[in-house]
């Protein structure tokens, strides 16, 4: 008889997909509570207003599933995107579709990663070397950081963020 | 003959703690890149000094691993802290001594957490229910939101903040 060493789970791959899409939603509540000229002009120390932090985020989360899923990491422009949308956004309607479109995305891919892959090392998006659940953390933990900063403009625009620890 | 189902590990425990202190070893350089006074009264928005947002993270981490390990939530002020600190810093170098020491109660209690622990549920410090790895993960993802508070406070200071993957 064989025998197999049982590595208990830290978490199930479903814990972690439902723990990155709280993450989604509640940036989505920082892009609706930013007025939209603030979400697409405002800065602070020469920093990027948040939409396009946003649109990081956007760019790396659909292709990055999908990489993670497929081994194959995509520039965003390749992937399929909203009809009308094609990887810019001028409003908030525009880039809560995008947000949205990619919501879906996520969705679709993540089923679709074999959970022996998490352990897998990949280089992705031909640049970075690392281990898929590496990879997938560094996703979340970017998206962290950067609504962290989205918090700093809400707060010196004196509106109140969102309670962070909403995720529904 | 019993039969298990084996779920493959996303990660190890291994790997999460070295996450872990990867992004405590970039928040001790965002304490660092403050000059002192900044660390302690520079706000934006009405916002705490990252000291004291500093200080959450200490007064969170050391107690939380404790508590994830053992089942025991105590309160910051309980557990042993360095001699002289008691939990109220007023200089650079306090915060980062007791940065440290928590950094080494981590790595105390850490392997003290059994495997399985990560998947059952627990009233963390007696207020927030939920499972062992939602806690941990609560713990990393709010230094994460914070820290990046931090670099908004160090980039509208005109100072450049570490690089957000170097983890070393």
């Amino acid at each position: 008889m064989e025998t197999t060493n049982i590595t208990s789970a830290i978490l199930t791959t479903e814990e972690l997909l439902e723990a990155w899409q709280g993450h989604r939603r509640l940036t989505r509540r920082v892009i609706e509570a930013l007025p939209e000229d603030k979400l697409f002009n405002y800065s602070i120390g020469g920093m990027r207003p948040f939409a396009e932090m946003a649109m990081e985020l956007i760019t790396i989360a659909a292709p990055g599933v999908e990489g993670a899923a497929t081994g194959e990491w995509k520039e965003f422009g390749e992937i399929q995107t909203p009809e009308g949308i094609k990887g810019t956004t001028e409003t908030k309607d525009e880039l809560l579709e995008l947000w949205d479109w990619t919501t879906e995305k996520i969705e679709e891919f993540w089923p679709q990663i074999p959970e022996e892959r998490f352990q897998e090392y990949d280089v992705a998006f031909g640049q970075y070397e690392g281990k898929i659940w590496w990879h997938i953390f560094y996703f979340i933990d970017n998206e962290i950081h950067h609504r962290g900063q989205g918090y700093v403009y809400l707060r010196s625009l004196g509106i109140e963020p969102p309670f962070f620890w909403e995720r529904k």
